[in-house]
Parts: C-alpha cells; sequence; structure tokens
C-alpha cells in the first residue's frame, strides 16, 4: 500500500482498516483506543508494559513556590512522607534493586529532596546578515524582555498560553547569529508545546517586527538547548526541574542491606568517576536511566525525554558512621498534567504517587530524584559486593552465576 | 507499611495484595498479569500506551553476517522493501510527522541503509596496586584474547551464554586502574545480561585467576563504556548496532509534500549544527528520541537505552536535483529476541514490521533507522516553513497558531 | 645535587652557580637576567624565539567601556586602522599564510571585530555538612552579592586588588559541595593573581566568616571553571575577553589571493565541522592555536593560557559576491599591563601593535581575534586547494611535494 | 604600508626594512637572526623569555622501542635518574612550587613513569557521492593498510619522509563522508610535517587513484583528529607520546614539605573531579599547561600543542603510608630533533635534560610528565592548605596575603 493512500484518522473505521491492513488482531487489537484518539495519529493498537511498585520510600522533601517576577523557586515548607513507585518495565531484577535501596536508605533515615530550579527553554535563532547586526540584536533582545512579557500577555490569542511564563533569555552570538534561549516557567506540565507557540509568536510577531534591524531567518529551534538531545547547556544550566537529592547511608544498613561496606562503594565510585571521565560521559551515574524510564512509562510521561531527563550527577563521601551520597538531576523533563499523563493507565499511577494534578509537580519530581538515587544505591552495592572473591566463588559453584 | 513487608512475590495473591494495598482497581488492574510474572519483580498492574502505525517506509536495505573470528559485519546482499512502524506514545503530530516524511522520501527513491559494526561492551576497572602493575595487566590482557575465548567456550557453566562472542579488548590505563572494555557480539539479543555473566566470569575465573601480578580489586562495571548514558566512547565508537541511513530528497518532493525548499533546509542544518556544537550536544540531529523512543516502546525494547541508542549524527548536502541526507546512528541497542521482545504486545508489533525472532535484528536496526530519519526530515521541514512570514500571518490571523 | 640545596635564590652568585652547576655556557647564558630577577625564581639563563611582523592586517574595531556596577561591556565608537603583528615562533610557513589571509580580507574590506564579553571567574567550593546546608549556603551567596563588593571595598588590605572588580556570583550544588564561580573584571590585566587573592578573601573572610551556616571546608579553586584547561563552560559562557571577528572575502580575492573557490572553501567547512563533532572536539576551527600562541610568546602573554585561549568557534556561509566568515574566540586571557607584558622583549612588541599600557586592552584582543581569523582563512584555503588533481600533479611531477 | 609590499624575505636588507618601518630598535632587534633565518618567514626581531631550573627530579623511566610492523611501544628497560628541568616563563611563583613538588616526591622516593603508546594522526576526508560509496570506501581502506605502507616505501618520492611509518587507519563514515584518521610514528620528531606529506600522497596518489569508486573530493585534514585542539578522540586515544606518571607521597614529605595532609589533598581531589565534570572539561587536573607551556618554550616545541599536549587525567587515592598520585598525558607532541628543537637557545636547554638529538624522546616524554605532575602536587598542596583558618588568618593578620 503506497503511503499516501494509508489511512490516517483515528474513527474505528479508518483504525480497523489499519488493523486488517496488518494482519493484526488478538491482544494489541484488544484494548478500547477510543480514550486515546486525540493522544496520536493513525492509532492501530496498544502496548502494554507490567508496572511494579516498590516502596516503600521514605522521604523529607520540600514545598515550592515560584517567586514572581524572576520565576527563582522557593521553598516554603518541608515535610515528610512515604511514597509508593510505579515503575513500568521488563528488566527482571529492577524493582527488587530499587526496593533494596529504599530500604536501606530507610533504615538509615530516608532520602532529602530539594528542587533548585525550573525553567524549560526553546532555543531560537536569528540569522543576520551580519556579526555586526547579530550583535546589536542580541543586546536589543536582552534589553527587551520585560516589554516582551508584557506584549505576551496583552495578546489574545487563543493557542498561546498563559501558563507559560518567559523569566529570563540569553543570547549567544555566532557570525551573523544570534542563538536566543527563551526560558520559560511552565506550571505542572512540561510545557513543551505552550512554550513553543509563545516562543514563536515572540521570534515573529516581535522580534521579527520591532528589532532594531530585521534579521533574515527566524528559527525557531536552532539547537542550543537540546530538546531531547543530552547536551552540557542542560547539563549545567537545567531543563524542566533541577533536584537533588540526598540520603546518609548508615554503616548497618550497608552492610545488613546492602550487603557491602562504605569503602567498597567509595572504591567503586573512584574508579567509576574516573572512568566517566576517560569515556566522555557528560553523567557521572550508574543507571539512572532505568529508574527514569520505568517511573516515565507508568506514569505518561514523554518517553523521548528519558535520555536528558538522565543526566545525573552523583557523589559520595564517608561522614561520621557510614556514607552521604548524593544526586542532581538537572533537566527532570516531567509533568502531573498534560500530555500523556491525563490519559487512561497513567493517571491511577500518578494518584498513587500522591501526584496527580495541577500543584504537584515538584513532588512528582522529588520523589522521580528519591527513587533514581535508590537505584543507584543498591545497583551500587550489587556491583561493589560481586567483585569479592567469595561472592564469585559462591556463586560459581552453586552451578553457575545468576 | 514498612519497606519490609511489602510484599515481593508475584504469585496472584501478592499482586491482589499490592493491589488492595494501594487502593488500585479498574484499568490498570484489568490486564492479565500472568504472561508477566518472570519480567519483573512485584508486578502490580499494567500501563497502556497506544500504538500507531505509519508507513510504508520504502527502504533498500542490506543482508549480514558476523565474519568470524573478528566479528567484522558483512554485507552479504541488499534489497528492497515497504515497511509499517509501529509507534507507540502519546505525542500528537509525531506519527502524522513520520508519515510526512516517509512520503517525501518514498517520492524520492527511498531510504538506503548500511549497518557498519555489531558491538556491545562491559567496561571493567582492575584496580592495581601501582601504574606499573596497571601497565603490566593492560599488555597481558590484550594478549590473552585468544585464550580467553578459547576458555569461556571450555567452560560448562550453564549461567554462560554461548551466544555472547568475546572479539576484542581495549584498555585504558589511568593511575593504579586498568580500565578494560570487553567487547562482545551477542546476535539478536541486545546481550546487556549474557555478556555481563561473560564479563564477569572473565574477570573473576579468568584475570583474578591467571594475571602475572593480581589486581586489589575488581570491578565489573565501572563507566568507561556508557551503559545507558551517553558518552563520546558510544557516539565515536558505537554501542550496539552502528547504522547509516540516507535518503536524496528531490527538489519536488522537498517542495510538494515537505512544503519548503532544500536551501531553507540547509539554512536550518547550518544554524542548528552550529547551535549543538554552542550547546555542548554531543548528538547533531534534530529530534531522533521522540522516534526511537516511540519505536522502543511498541517492541519491548529497553526504554532506559532510549538516551544512548538516540544519539545521531545527521548530515546534509545539496546534490544535483535536491537535497542528500544522511544520519549515522552509532549506538542502536536493538533486540528481536530475549527481554520484553518476547512478551505479548511486543511480539506482534515486532511481526509487523518483519522483525520478530532470530536473524532479524539487522533489518530491525534498519528499519529504526530509516524511520528516525523520516521523522528528521520532516520535523526539520515544520522548522525550515515556520521560519517565513506567510506561515506565521496565514496561521496567526486564522485565530492562532497551532 | 639534592633537590634541597639547588640554590634558589636570583643574585648573580646563585644564577651563576646553577649555570655552571649545569655546565652551561654560550648563547643561553649571554642574556643579561637581571631585568627578569622578579619575574620567576632559580633563573639560570634564557630562551630566544624569533619574530616576525605580518600586516597590515586591515580592520574595523570597537572601543568599549564597562558599564556600572554590573560590568556589561559597551561599545562606544568604532575606528579603523591598519596593524602590523609580530608573531614569535619557529613553524616555517605560518608568518607567510596569515600574511596571505590578511591580504586576503584587505583586498576585501577588511576585518570587524567586536567584544561581547569581559570576565575573569575564580571557581571556588564550600564543602559543607549535607545538601541542604549547600543549597541554604548558595542562596544566601546570590544574595550577598552587593555586600561582598561593599565589603571588599572596605578593606584596606594592601595586598587586595582594587582593579578586580565582583560582578555577579554563580552557584552549582552538587551532593553537599556548593561550587560558586566568583566572576570579575580586572581591566587591562588578565588579572589571574588578583582576583585570586580577592576571591581567597571573600571566601575566608566573609563567606567562612558571616555564612548562615558554616562550611567544612573551604577550597580557593576546584576546578568548576577551567583555568588554563578548556571547558564546556568556558567554551560557552566565557573568559576573559569574548570577542568575534569577521570579514566577506570576495570572490574575487578568494581566487587571486587564496587560490581556492567559495564553494571549496564551504565544503571543506562542512567536513571539517563534521569531523569536529566526530572526535568530540569543542573548538570548531582549523589551527587556532598556532596564531594565539605566537602573539602570545611574542608579547608576553601567559603561555599556559594557550589552550583555553584558542577555543574557537569558526562559521563560514556565502553571500551575495562572496563569502562571510567567522570567528568566535569566548576566552581570550590577554593583557596589556603586568604579567610578562612589561618585561624587555614583550613590551617593545605591544607597542608595535598599539597595545602597550593600559586602556588598551579590548583593542588588543581584537587584534588577536582578527590575526587568528587570517590564519584560519589563509590555512583553510590551503586545505581546500590541496583537495585538487592539479595541484597535486603539478607539485609531484616538480619532485615531490613542499 | 599596504600588505602587497610588505618585505617578506629573510635577508639582512629586507628585516632592516621592516625594523625601521616599524621604528624598532634596542633589545629586540639586538639578537642574530641569521640562525633562524629558514625557521620563518619575515623575521623582525626576538622575543625573549627568562629561563629557570629546577631540580633534581629524581625519577625511574622506561626504555622503549617500537614493535615492528605494529609499532607498539615496548619496554626494553628501565633505569632512575635524576633531572633537572628548564623552565621558560614569567610567572612568579611557579618554578618553585614544581620545585617543591619534585622535593616531596623525592624524599618519598622518585616518580615513576611508562609510555604506553606513540601515535601521530592526520584526519583526511574523502567526500564521496553517497553513504554507499563511503561505505565501501571505508571497507577497502582497511583492508589497503599493507599495500599503501609498501606503495610508500617504493616511492622515490625526495619530499617524502621514511621516517614516519604508517601504522594503521581509522574510519569513520558520516553520510557520503569517510573520514579517516591515518596514524604514524615519526621516531623522534613530532612529525606533523612529515606525515602530512605523506598522508597527502596517500590520498592523491594511493585512495584517489585505485580506489573502487573514486570520491567526489579528498580533503587532507577534516578535523576528525584535533591539530591542536583538544578533543575527546585525543583525550582518549592520545596523540604524540601515551605517558603515564606516578608517584606515592609518604605522610611524612605531604607533612613536611608540601605543609598539608593526604586527606585535605584527597578532599581537594574529590571536589576538583566533580567540578570538572559540571564545568564539562575534558581535563581532570590541576594546572598542567603551566608546566607544559614553560618546557616547552625552554626547549623549542610548538608552543601551539600546549593545549593538546596539556590534556590530563589526574587521580589520587590514599594507599598505606601516604596518597599514590598519577596523572595520564595522553597526547605529548613532543620532539627532541626537527622543528624549534635544533635552533640556538633550545637545544642548550634539551641537553641540560640529556634529551638532545635522536633517541631521546621518550625519555623528553617521560620527564615532561614527572615535571607536570611536580607542578600538580605542589599547587594542589598549596590549594589544600589554603583553605585552614590559621592559614588565613596568620597571612591576614601579617599585613595581607601573598
Amino acid at each position: 500500500m503506497a503511503s499516501k493512500k494509508w489511512p490516517r484518522k483515528n474513527d474505528a473505521a479508518s483504525i480497523q482498516a489499519r488493523q486488517e491492513a496488518l494482519g493484526l488482531d488478538g491482544e494489541v487489537t484488544g484494548i478500547d483506543l477510543e480514550p486515546f484518539a486525540t493522544a496520536q495519529e493513525m492509532l492501530t493498537g496498544a502496548a502494554v508494559t507490567p508496572v511494579s511498585v516498590v516502596g516503600p520510600i521514605e522521604l523529607e522533601l520540600g514545598e515550592y513556590e515560584l517567586r514572581e517576577p524572576d520565576g527563582e523557586v522557593i521553598e516554603t515548607g518541608r515535610s515528610s512522607d512515604s511514597v509508593f513507585v510505579p515503575l513500568a518495565h521488563t528488566e527482571g531484577g529492577l524493582s527488587a534493586s530499587m526496593q533494596r535501596g529504599a530500604l536501606a536508605v530507610a533504615e538509615s533515615g530516608g532520602f532529602r529532596t530539594y528542587v533548585l530550579a525550573d525553567r524549560i527553554t526553546r532555543a531560537s535563532c536569528f540569522v543576520c546578515a551580519s556579526a555586526a547586526e547579530a550583535v546589536a540584536l542580541a543586546a536589543w533582545i536582552e534589553g527587551e524582555v520585560d516589554a516582551m512579557r508584557t506584549w505576551l500577555e496583552g495578546l489574545d490569542d487563543p493557542s498561546l498560553s498563559k501558563f507559560a511564563q518567559l523569566r529570563e533569555v540569553k543570547t549567544h552570538v555566532l557570525g551573523p547569529m544570534c542563538h536566543v534561549l527563551w526560558r520559560w516557567t511552565t506550571g505542572d506540565a512540561v510545557g513543551a508545546n505552550m512554550m513553543t507557540r509563545n516562543s514563536y509568536v515572540l521570534n515573529m510577531g516581535y522580534v521579527m517586527e520591532h528589532a532594531p534591524v530585521k534579521p533574515e531567518r527566524s528559527i525557531l529551534e536552532a539547537n542550543m538547548g537540546g530538546d531531547k538531545k543530552p547536551s552540557f547547556e542542560y547539563f549545567q544550566a537545567g531543563h524542566g526541574k533541577t533536584v537533588v537529592a540526598e540520603a546518609t547511608l548508615t554503616d548497618d544498613a550497608i552492610r545488613r542491606v546492602l550487603r557491602t561496606s562504605a569503602d567498597d562503594l567509595l572504591d567503586l565510585a573512584w574508579a567509576g568517576t574516573h572512568g566517566a571521565v576517560a569515556s566522555g560521559m557528560q553523567s557521572v551515574a550508574f543507571t539512572p536511566a532505568s529508574a527514569i524510564a520505568a517511573i516515565f512509562a507508568a506514569t505518561g510521561q514523554d518517553l523521548g525525554m528519558v535520555g536528558t531527563s538522565s543526566m545525573c550527577h552523583g557523589t559520595g563521601r564517608r561522614v561520621e558512621g557510614g556514607l552521604q551520597v548524593g544526586l542532581r538531576l538537572p533537566g527532570l523533563e516531567v509533568a502531573t498534567i498534560g500530555g500523556g499523563t491525563t490519559l487512561p493507565y497513567a493517571r491511577p499511577w500518578l494518584e498513587v504517587l500522591g501526584c496527580a494534578g495541577a500543584g504537584k509537580v515538584y513532588r512528582f519530581a522529588q520523589i522521580v530524584a528519591a527513587a533514581t538515587l535508590a537505584l543507584e544505591i543498591s545497583a551500587s552495592a550489587a556491583m561493589a559486593t560481586a567483585g569479592s572473591a567469595e561472592f564469585f566463588r559462591a556463586h560459581h559453584e552453586r552451578g553457575g552465576l545468576r
């Protein structure tokens, strides 16, 4: 069948036509697609991933609000909670490992989490006639941010989002190009679409109309951010929610629950950090993407953002009585409203987390960070343990490794 | 409920106990979990993602086999095919966009794809007493590869995999550390587990036993690879399948299907490539992760590998009559057997692709690469079009942007 | 002779004792060391590098001053000039090549240069008891910048520099670490020492004394900047002077002077940019370090900063009638006063440039950028030309390549 | 004076004409330029840098030769030596600091150094009609290396170098581009020119003539290496000489000579390594470029290679009785013959090192590595000490910091 003739609609007849054309029946066609009819085009069937639940994860987390007008994340309180975390995946051992990490931390006093920042960026670019004009444009744009904010508020274009607030702008001149990172907050949604629309109208309706010298070309997205692509810009400056998680493992929990020692974990961290540097890895961490992907798949997050949201920088050091471990997640692109979060199956899992709906996104980001650190801890411990000759012999002699 | 008491088994009673403890009912508990009972621990429910199917993608792809004993990927033939591609996601517009890219390429003569390499690595590390010993160990290991291969074949440990073939080793001495990248082929599976077990037995049973000077510590994974973490090592040297996809868009298809021009696309590529460099992005591409994640979610691939498998390097240049666009995907970690691929829901979608089971992995990798390029093309075209004042006015005046 | 007994002073007797101990005589001991007696310890002789002078480089450059109190670089005027550039090196062909590039640009209307920013940073780190304290410390530091500036001005410690002005601070929390980039301007000096001393007193006398919770440890420099080490932080955010240089080569100059074509140069740029990405290079450029090192060696700049000051991002595109080429140098660490610039031999070469002494550093930075671009242009042209079969045959048949 | 009229020759009259045109006299014109007449074009004067000598550096170093035909570096013996190191620079404190580091190591048993690899690369690129042709070309080139070597040996083109030996090739296909890293050894010279000429003749005379499908374009250097530009390719795979240096500092030497403790140094290393990661630095080190630049300037090395040769990866860990510190320098581009090394002033300083002339380059590379580590140790110790409140108060109260 030619590409042009492939039916594109999501009415029942088109869905069935596609299923029949592909000879599909059975389980993948057995789930009602009607609730998903507006979620994407050319619906044909379904994919199911089993979901485990681990927990409770014990954590002390912050409550936050955005300060106006600069959009700084301000902590307004802290509280403790026990949370169960849904994980959609098919990787044997992952759930059990996170559970073990959660237990070790629970016995050590729990996780502590902090939201440091909240921004989402659209990296536009204006191609000018010359570097001189690009330099002038950059200076002009930097001085117009307040005016742009006012202008946006005054538009009554229904396609624009009032949730997306322009917070600041960063320019980067490169030859005749003036790259511009529009930096937004978008409430409890990831906000990719809303800030894209708002950035677009800023580019076309404000910059291209009012700039002192009109650029030759306006490009909505020109990669200086890193949309769904890990970048140093994201790793350092952050994207989505920037979160820090920490736990102080007691020597006792390390020994009893994790079956290793603080020294062995530190030796592993030392070799692993230097290995990461030697391989040109931006993230210094163990297996954060396993945790992020599993929570994202259960809760309707954008799976295309697994790579960027999994950027991590982990640290560990010996402290009195144990090991202090921390994880900085600079770019958690998470939502509790919008996108896939409102669809069937996703929403109940967000409810298990106490994170469904508005006002929950900082809570959600912090739980994701804590759960990711739980897996880091346990996976690292397994690695550290495995290095001992006793462990190897015991397993090898009993009929091989598992 | 304390972490220790959370039921861990996957029998029906434990599953129900967890569901009840969380107050879960309705759709997420309505899917039979029995087929997933060995896929992960603490099963509690399910997540459903709607699947669209786009196509046909017209492509000319290669047939490959591994040359023994060096494991080079050798092309044994080429053929043409039309393929429909399942996409599990909830991102409006993604499927339609890939469809448009596929159409533009179909009208331009189709995709051409090539598999360049096939390796999966475990990055172990031996911590020695000194740099002198690490240097000596590295030299010894490099000379032992043939002997190690023979030794592995002679073991009859049932936990070891005969599919995982050690191909070569790369050492990297850093102070007293001898980092070692064991490089394997693993047939049609991603092979993470099998090469991990084999690497482990090599480390503990061969290196630690036979090295001229015994290392102080053996670490199974010390980050010099990049397991689920994008790294320059993966970006350049590859991981999983290294695939190149190419298409030559005709000026006509660019104009009629993509609604833009080769010049506009090249200007976008120019700004986007330099934007990527300016933001410290390893991948130079537009939105490969959206395509990779959607195919992975439909076909039971490991979603934790979305970030690494989405590393990409795209290029474009004007040729007689149109635009030649290419995409190098250095690290496609894909499988047609093992892991989630054999589970319900995943397998039918692999069958739609003609990629279920043994002997299909190079085909699958090439289709993924072509589909990813299809989305790149269409998304780039949308970006290029959006920059025109006519486009903006037309949409803005008709009640806002979409 | 044991290390402890090696004479350390710079009096004539100690110098002679070292010369005799090493059996040195002849040219390296024939230069009067007295003027260098305070420049470094254990003086023993001299090194001489021959200096060529190329030019004139025709350029239009900006005049700048710092806006108070934010330290933004403001352009106050522009003028044109012809400059001769001294190059200390022994690389045959380098001077001739830069001369050719300068000529091609002179015939095309000259260089245009712009200073975008001016900062030097000290990357300190405070290790706190926990992430909670590091987060609190970061918030506190960010709110104290004005108070710190006032406090510094009030100190009458003669070791502190009044030239070094604290402009802003950037914090980065990582586990219990609060990394802090103190960002300074330092007038016409590079200012490494002055901002180090001022940062140190800020760390020890302000932060450690007044922070709401006292950090466990203060570290003056903890690598989050990149002191003499190229880093993405420097590449993007800049260090020293951030300068953009541009020229628009006419097709005629490209053909007659550079012996190539705009198309060939663009093809080279395309392959070279993608090659740079593929090799994990931060700089996208051809051979900037050759130019930077040669100017630095002639003018008494810090040669340890050749790597960081050579970071570059070059771009090129076809424009009406020719080729527009640009170079962004994010981190030119140059001085016209202080350090080696005031020593014999360096100062006359700065005078040739019209850059000796106070008030000249932005002029100097712009000339360095233009000269670097001159070499880029000519070296690229040589590369582009060399690819032609005619060129190869002509040279090969006439007795081999040169 | 117009660029075209600037005299270009190096005869006495042209030199004097340039000096007069610039109004130059005095010291910069007082040094005889005749010995430099073939070193570069448009000679006009001289630059002088004072040279200190520090030492002795006590080290145990290896003797090496290249194994034929694969060019692996093989250790044939080890010996101990005491070496004095010349440093050309004007950075107060640098020489004294390296001296202190050397003393601390001498009292701890000396440095140990190892050469791991020796290669220099030219990164050419062949632009083909399509990815298909680029893939085919890459496969063909990889199979032709032995034939290429024989072909090169058979040429009697006097411009080619017999010292430059082709060792292996690495290809990287990217769209229609086939990037090729020609990897050479070049004896005791850096060999940039000789391998460039040989690579060029390979490209034009072998590949372009004999490839199964002729490429559209041959580019001699397309940035996939990193010529004078730091790159991940160089950082990991090496360039020039790859050297590891190590020392085990005793607790006593750390306390008495370095005035700090192993714990303080380890805390500094921990914060500094993580700071380097956070700033996107390829090198994890403290101030290697200061040492490299000073030795390069004294011994006639190419100062444009300071950035690449200063790439470093340092490590440290506690061992029984002290601290084991190591430094990997992946890309020391050093020579003992050719280029600036044979010129006046450079050669005597190479003689001080016992490194003048043929057969000395591995010795030289190892001494450079040891000296660089000496400075790293002392500079780190200064940083670690400075953090103490006692140190601050003592210095501050006695009239300010130094």
